[in-house]
């Protein structure tokens, strides 16, 4: 009696895999079968049976862990990358950001996600959610370069009623293509860009059609004073009384750093899920307070890692979001106990794909969940010895030691070697309209940064 | 009339240059002609004499630079990476890393400062100050693996007199070691292990012998405070009535955390050459406070950029210690605008290279100095496109974007291979050895932290 071929087989590697208590452990010599997109098994490879496969990877000297998330996005900002460097958030939003995007292209949104995709294939994310404009072009990309996304258009209250409805157009239209790969959020920008009525209106359409909302909350500790200040709530209180913390499908909140103590019986007690996107990056280059990571932790809110756009962090390294999540952490909290590898390790895997509504997918490698996996070498002199392997993954190793990466069972890396964008062209094709995307002289912008709609 | 041939030639990079009033410049399809071991001649391309060679690298697409400089590590450490984490200091160094030092042989300093030359080099860190125990092999190591490297024998009184004697020996010694690449320098551990009369006795040595002096001083605030209560000055007060603030030699303080508004007239008004080692991901992960390297700044004091040892930082990547320096300074001062892209690159050249005294030598690429430079590849989708360059060094490439390392004109990484450190066979020896080196059931420990001697 034979079954039919194992899509690929991983052997030799070590396994990074979740306890009952989604504690992080680690299986020496695995073997990992893959089927249909879907990891079949996992386990020591002595318990595996023999499998006859398609592919098979020799990954002897190298981890196998989930695929990093990136849990708040802006892709096609990698086009902006350095563009407003070593200023503050509100000069960085109007005198260069808001003003650029005015002459953004579909073309460009295309050109740059396709060069997000190569960068955040070859660091290890194998799935990111993305706020950004002209979003079905960032929805062909992913379908063409085989990462999984979780994509939302974004809109403010400027620009009247027509941005929700696009929103929810693009939503409904998207939901689940790219083989199932994509899924979707309708994605306001702000409490400060949209208002009330349209937050409530958000609301009540995420309810009807049981999509998630994906929104930037809370960004810093001013966005938090100023709200208070002018509304009497804070931006997560708005949240509430407009509906946002009570949706089945969930809602994602990118940053939070103004997240402030009374803000948390409010999420407590919000009834549906609520997560938060953490981007320690940009929270240092602003000089902004970060995450309430440990009090997020302690009223159960899921925190995913996040590299929000590359013109404010310059990379979308969440490999490097991941070690600065531990890092600045620890010295916030002044407490070098906090935040341990292993943590760090949970932030990254189940707790991102919970903040992206994927929990049940992806985030984990066990048998039934879609395949996404990534191979990190740890052989480099960077990574040896390796005394304790959480320490060595999040604090020795980098993105550029992940080897191979795989999305519902698909090779899009191999041995470093990117299979299915091309990068030189797509750099080539982006240069040539960088003059045109990055003119200010027209004194536009899409946006005013701190003035909230009356 | 012909002239011999250059040793080296370097074509169609950019060159990172200085101008004449330090600021950094870029230098577009540049050459770079390399004679015994030193830049002969810099300048674009066609200004450049075309010369006979024995070597050619074409560099198109990439960065030529100075060779970072790690102004302050224990690189045998390295087989210490990841053995205590998620500690406060005390521990750290009390119930781990001190006991576990009692073990150390001769033959574990050589393994691990030659897995950690090797990870240097890939790193594009072509100069390492180094202050540890057993260092005549690492002086071999150095020699060997062709780097460069500030070396100094650590000593703590409770050593007694030999401890300062071996230090002295060691300097002299191995001083101009390696065809000139090695320097030396006495090396007391710190104020709190090293009493005051050894101090003073140690200042007096290095005028006598005209050596500089790298120790530790100020690392965290605690010590500070330990110091003020205990003593009623500062370590830097102690530096300085040591008399260690006065040395021709100069004087490499590692971290500076704990540096107090009081400290600074004192290190202003220092007679001879002061400057300071940062290594700002230790003090994230132990919770200290950061260097103030604004307040050291304003004084002229140099900020050379370190790693510490990889058992508090678990790399020695200088790259990232380049970048977490911006990112920590815009943080802790509050002010995005401090410690632009530009700034950092001038902590990593001219300022490292003047806190090791090396500042005649290398830390510029330019006539004259030693040809100790690194090849930078910016074509990767996470360095792409480039709208600010000196950002982009900074902030978007990595360690790994290194693609050739040369120090003194000797190229010891070529397309990210190796040429002078077998990897591999160190690891394996290094793998051997580690349960006896990290057995700690004898109890003893080789210091105690925060136990000053009286």
């Amino acid at each position: 009696m034979t079954s039919p071929a194992a899509d690929l087989v991983i052997t030799g590697c070590t396994a990074l895999v979740h306890d009952e208590h989604e504690g992080i452990a680690f299986v020496e010599d695995a073997a990992i079968v893959v089927r249909d997109g879907m990891i079949e098994s996992i386990g020591p490879a002595a318990e595996t049976a023999v499998v006859a496969t398609v592919e098979r990877i020799d990954a002897r000297g190298q981890i196998a862990m989930p695929g990093l998330i990136n849990c708040h996005t802006h892709s096609p900002m990698v086009a902006l990358r350095g563009i407003a460097e070593d200023m503050p958030a509100e000069e960085w939003f109007n005198d260069v950001i808001w003003p650029v995007e005015s002459n953004l292209t579909a073309k460009d949104v295309e050109l740059g996600a396709r060069l997000a995709c190569a960068e955040m294939i070859r660091g290890g994310v194998t799935c990111f959610a993305d706020h950004y404009f002209s979003m079905e072009k960032v929805a062909d990309v992913v379908a063409e370069c085989g990462m999984r996304a979780h994509l939302g258009e974004a809109f403010f209250s400027s620009q009247g009623v027509q941005g929700r409805e696009k929103s929810l157009e693009f939503a409904l239209r998207h939901r689940g293509a790219a083989g199932g790969r994509i899924t979707t959020a309708l994605a306001p920008h702000a409490p400060y860009t949209v208002d009330d009525a349209d937050l409530a209106a958000t609301a009540e359409l995420a309810r009807e059609h049981g999509l998630p909302v994906h929104l930037h909350a809370s960004e810093s500790r001013d966005q938090t004073d100023n709200s208070l200040a002018r509304h009497g709530v804070t931006p997560i209180e708005v949240l509430e009384r407009t509906g946002l913390l009570g949706l089945e499908a969930g809602v994602l909140i990118a940053h939070g750093t103004g997240i402030v103590d009374r803000d948390l019986p409010v999420l407590e007690r919000a009834t549906g899920p609520v997560a938060v996107a953490t981007a320690p990056r940009t929270y240092l280059r602003f000089a902004w307070p970060t995450t309430p990571v440990r009090a997020l932790r302690r009223i159960g809110v899921p925190v995913g890692l996040a590299t929000d756009g590359a013109a404010s962090n310059n990379s979308l390294d969440v490999w490097e979001s991941m070690a600065l999540t531990a890092l600045v952490q620890k010295s916030t909290e002044g407490d070098p106990r906090w935040l341990t590898s292993r943590q760090a390790l949970h932030h990254a895997t189940l707790q991102s794909a919970r903040a992206v509504g994927l929990g049940e997918r992806v985030g984990s490698l066990a048998p039934g969940r879609r395949a996404d996996i990534v191979l990190v070498d740890l052989t480099g002199p960077h990574t040896q010895p390796v005394h304790d392997l959480a320490a060595t993954l999040v604090h020795s190793a980098r993105a550029a030691d992940v080897r191979t990466t795989i999305v519902d069972g698909r090779v899009l890396m191999r041995d470093r070697e990117l299979l299915t964008v091309d990068v030189p062209a797509t750099v080539r094709e982006l240069e040539e309209r960088l003059a045109a995307l990055t003119d200010r002289s027209h004194g536009g912008r899409i946006q005013d940064y701190d003035k909230p709609p009356e």
